[in-house]
């Protein structure tokens, strides 16, 4: 008896991605897909890759009866109106957006440059993140970005247990694939411009840094200033954090490898190794492989996280939180091995 | 009731991609992996990607007991062998490599350079093509190379349906992702001599020529003579057949089409497009997408068929080829999306 | 004692190709960097890498007095009113374009699906491939298209030498790098749509089938049919040509490379090679490395050309040209080395 | 009247680096190519990319008569020796090795984990990192690694303008392009093992950690501790450094940036621009382009340098340091403009 899902914003690469494992999931079926611009075409041509191409997609804001549970998968601003549609109808809805992540009017206003539409929703949805917050019972979930997700899962274990002075600023270095920017036709998207060439881009102005501030505040307890400084790489997918923070008292690989370990025992996506991770070994996995480096020259830790962007850093974590909100084991229909070579 | 199955040589990337595959499998179970140089080593280190990396590689020549097939990706030459033994304790095989793929002692020859072991052997194994052979009650299948399996899917329907004048020289020009030339340590398979380039290789004295005219002559009678050059691309799986053949009379992009279509109606891997195929659009999957373009001009027809390499070129094809033997239905366990971007 | 030239078209990849090229030549000076959206921007803006960014680009319609040379590096159908005006002033001309390439209205229409403007100037410019057209005297040069550039190295000298049979298709697959298609804002361009895939476009259709055939048949007087499949492949530069052609009689693989040696002997650009071209070897270079293979199972030659798209495919080409117009050495400023790694 | 020159070590990258700047330098030529395991092969096998290919690789030992000036491009080890001797000559000699580049034996014991086998000629060579050392009068140049080149022109204006707080870490995030890690033949470099995927190496290990702090010290007088981070990212050549350092005071981007250009005022090869460094920008140049970004909320900077690894990194800067040596001017021969698509 597979739950009836809808998924709007199926044009774009995580609206694909999110197609792409639901139709292999045991207990939910995709019985919608909602466009704006590409509404009315088939789905073979708008994401050729994906199986039954024949498929349609329908309008974002026209939900057929008997759905169960709606995955939104829309432009920034683009989420919350319907959110709020959905939420009044008592829905259960999986943002992979952002206007729903943000705990307060003045850390959105922070991060986007504009007051938020509807400051009172804030801080309502449960920011979906299943190895550090607790999602039982939630009817909402706010998933998270993708660099937020990869800077988590590699220091909060250690803020927690106390590792991290948390006084000093934690610089979090972080390298993404192409597909994190999204399908829109920009010039610096070209493959003439990404191709052989490396950069950063959005340099102290991110607007992942106050999400990723407010999270491990809430996972943690602890006010954390973050220098985060993404850069993008040529490749397709694979998100890679390296977050640098000074030691609180002197440790070593094994100490911090074990905190990891034992912060993650249980959790079949997460990966806890001895070297340091490689994206690819994650890419098209819900996997996120961690590992932390003590460095006792300079008195830090270096911990890194290697996700695949479009999965753990969008749809397969959105699956997962709704896998938890349908009363299923959180792993139920998501890819556990990475593509390599 | 899981089949039991055996991986032999599954420290390559074709035999991590059977694991892949298998791990997902609802009806296979593997419950040996076989090695020669990393026999002892833990999967994670061989294959960082997979999941369950905890399990150990043991030999390629101590099966456990209560095997009910086993897939063999060892190298050209190590199969031969223990095909036999395998054959003589009646145990089904797939072998994914090509010491049992041709028909005679002479093509061999012709293929190698060298004269086949056991030349009373060839012929007795099926050809595991399956949308072009039929492999009912089939015990030994040898699964067909990568580059023969896109050539044979874009050109035989048109071969068998007359529209080929098989007289003329068949053109097939092949693209190649590095994965298909395997994991070994050769300089031209570093990324510095591969990235940024592409080149011929093996030109006019492809092994796989031989294997294409064999299989093309069984699938349709025709006696034809084949162009083959390969070339190697910068990317990591993916591979396109273009394939130039004179036509018999003049016929039309409509007319090469429907004979694809009708010719793979009813194949769940096989798509049949109105365009170019894009190799990316099938890797990871299992699929083959196909067209034909007729050029007036020139009196031509030109046949395409993108694969990925290791799935529908290795690993996968050998998987829908053991389904059959299994009696299951031939997609069973196989993916049929691919993955964009 | 420096010649004044100009590059209209700058902002485009050839436009920046030649600013790159013509900023080191000791007998060139760029006067004039004429644009058309991008007028009024520095350099610096419009080609980072490029030196001497501060440059600001003018208007393509707005020479300064004293220019010795134009070199045009316009969209399609842009050159052919200016090129009109600079031939009237008796200015020299080079355009990369392919306004003045054809030789017959017939035959620009059935290359662009429309009428040429100005019907009476077709056959006029010379056409500016060095190696194979006598240029000396030239005034105004129509310079190559980069696959027919690629093609004609390949296989011109074969069917000058008789070893062609000029009375069967000539297959021309070839692989071009993605700046081949420009800088356009398509997306098919992006690099989410590029990477890790290969596939042909324009099959039977491309504009450059018939220019091939026309520089075929004036550079050797035969009538040949030819079969052109461009593919684009993930990288940034380099073409390669692979060129299919069934024999007149016997011959062998030294004697169709002595062919080539000899047609290129004392050419500075030209490599004659024994192992297939990688196209990385002339990226960045106005080489064009040059094989053939004699196939005598199925009676062709298999001849190969790989340059770089941007330098001897056009900007390299083009100033190679306008040095036989200005009486300089053909090879004078121009990189003979390519990029490797 | 040009200078003789010696490259031994020509089949590594770097070595054939070498080899492509100087064919071009108009004051120096190369006169002996030395080599180990490819002694007596030509060119053209060796770097198929580079003109001149029936030059033949001779012995590294085995200098001729007449040599002005030797360039050391040997393995990691393979320099002390015969720097030794060419000392002892009287020849001058820029060694690109890390043999001669530290002060003390301590130092290298550090960072390489054994002593050296000369420690009273360590300090005793100049550090040739002209932009930021005085050259005038040297006869032994150890040029510079590429990643202290990238951090060192990052950070060291800001650090000698007194804008960094010296007592806390500073971490240095880089990336680097494949050919950092040199031609030999391992199974981490391949292209199967590179592409479409990235991670960090040595990871609070790496050598040259202890070379950036001496060389920090040495130029600005500052004692401070390094954090470094190295990745590999998938393109063959470019390194990017992205340095965050705490602020002494508040600053401001303008202020960060009008000290980088103030530092690098006349200097050709050293770019500041607003916006963040592209490495493409620098590829096959010997430009830096740096910038510097004030993060008020952390009260830190990030400076950013984007290098090509083999050129300014590695031949192009030991070219500029000969140049300086034989009274040159620095830029002689080498390229400004980058490679972009």
């Amino acid at each position: 008896m597979s739950q009836k899902v809808a998924v709007l914003g199926a044009s774009g690469y995580a609206g694909g991605e999110l197609v792409r494992i639901l139709d292999g999931h045991p207990a939910m079926s995709v019985v919608h897909l909602g466009a704006h611009s590409r509404r009315g075409e088939p789905l073979s041509a708008v994401h050729p890759h994906l199986a039954g191409g024949e498929r349609t997609l329908g309008a974002n804001d026209d939900l057929p009866d008997g759905i169960d549970l709606v995955f939104l998968a829309l432009p920034h601003g683009a989420s919350w109106e319907i959110g709020e549609k959905l939420t009044a109808s008592g829905l259960p809805v999986v943002d992979l957006g952002s206007d729903y992540r943000l705990d307060t009017a003045e850390r959105y206003q922070e991060a986007y440059g504009e007051p938020h539409p509807l400051p009172a929703r804030l801080g309502e949805w449960r920011y979906g993140l299943p190895e550090l917050f607790d999602l039982s019972g939630a009817r909402q979930v706010a998933s998270p970005g993708c660099y937020p997700t990869a800077v988590l899962l590699a220091i909060t274990p250690l803020i927690r247990a106390g590792l991290v002075d948390v006084a000093s600023p934690i610089v979090a270095d972080c390298l993404s694939g192409a597909s994190g920017a999204g399908r829109s036709l920009k010039e610096n998207l070209l493959f003439g411009s990404v191709a052989e060439g490396v950069q950063a881009y959005a340099v102290t102005r991110h607007r992942h840094r106050p999400e990723i501030e407010m999270a491990i505040g809430q996972a943690t307890g602890a006010d954390t200033t973050v220098v985060f400084t993404p850069h993008l790489v040529p490749m397709q997918r694979g998100e890679l954090a390296t977050v640098t923070a000074r030691l609180s008292s002197t440790s070593s690989d094994q100490e911090a490898r074990a905190v990891l370990s034992e912060a993650y025992s249980g959790r079949p996506f997460i990966s806890v190794i001895d070297s340091p991770p490689q994206t690819r070994w994650a890419v098209s996995s819900n996997r996120a492989i961690v590992s932390a480096f003590v460095d006792h020259h300079a008195g830090v830790v270096i911990a890194q996280a290697a996700i695949d962007n479009l999965v753990k850093g969008a749809a397969g974590q959105a699956i997962q939180a709704a896998n938890i909100m349908a009363g299923l084991p959180e792993e139920t229909g998501l890819p556990l091995a990475g593509w390599m070579p």
